[in-house]
């Protein structure tokens, strides 16, 4: 299987002591449910992500995602579903540097060199530091790219990952939950 | 005014630093607007709560409560409002210890002991440490205090303070914002 290649469990012990080392408390059973995802591609060095999910029902969701150095979460978007507008989301960074695209006049030179980059349309780059945040409506392609790393809360409506509309066809968002 | 004995501008920065000393990046035009309120008691030692709002709109909130040493938010409860069935809110602790007060069999010797506990009526205690959280549906009496201060993170639906039924008939919920 694909999402073998990307050691969920030595990535879900390595996105905790992030965590705990920033300052944000994981208790160990929080620590053994972190999901780790290389969204189906194989490369999760280039394309991953990990989610320590706190809450999520159809009121509200919220969660802190670590991203390792030069990890990227590809281009995807939040349709419509069930009677709902689709995700709204809020992405506070907490530590490191994150690049967010998000379509717009493309941003000459981006720092970001996402893994099959052929398939990235949203190009226009804001820079968030360590408070900063920018929320995301639905139906708006988006994707970020950390290159040393970063801790971001996202505060959302319900996630419901299986409607996640990603750019790239090769694409399946499928977390590996533990074991 | 009663608001002005809770020396907002100090309350507010000293929540900062509070905030700060956990590892929480807090810009400096959030700092200024942190709300600071006492509930109209007059007595923000015993019933006071600081708080730094990241996002509140119609479809969730999401926020960080500074407790200083001592201080206890008072019971309260969040009923129904235009059509939705109230606040839902998660409560998860990053700091300190925090005393939660639900219905339920009353806990003989409960550590809080709030200004004005006539008009208190959940007695049931939990306890929760850093990395604990609860989540409390619309309608359901709360309370909590923090003996040796706290910091809080809220995850929510909308936030509606000026729907807040609390138990105790003298608050008033009006926070004070920047100047």
């Amino acid at each position: 299987m694909r999402h073998e290649r990307a050691h969920p469990d030595e990535a879900r012990e390595r996105a905790a002591t992030i965590l705990r080392s920033a300052g944000i408390a994981v208790t160990p059973e929080e620590a053994a449910g972190i999901e780790v995802t290389d969204f189906g591609l194989g490369h999760p060095e280039a394309s991953g992500l990990q989610l320590l999910i706190y809450v999520n029902d159809e009121r509200y969701c919220a969660k802190e995602m670590v991203l390792f150095p030069g990890q990227t979460c590809p281009e995807h978007l939040h349709p419509p579903f069930e009677g709902t507008p689709g995700k709204q989301e809020t992405l506070r960074v907490r530590a490191g540097t994150v690049y967010l695209y998000l379509p717009g006049q493309p941003t000459p030179d981006p720092v970001a060199h996402p893994y099959r980059a052929e398939h990235y349309t949203a190009w226009h780059e804001h820079v968030l530091g360590p408070g900063d945040q920018h929320t995301i409506p639905p139906m708006t392609r988006h994707w970020f790219h950390a290159p040393d790393g970063a801790i971001v809360s996202e505060f959302s409506t319900q996630s419901r990952d299986e409607f996640d509309r990603f750019t790239d066809p090769d694409i399946v968002r499928v977390a590996t939950g533990p074991d």
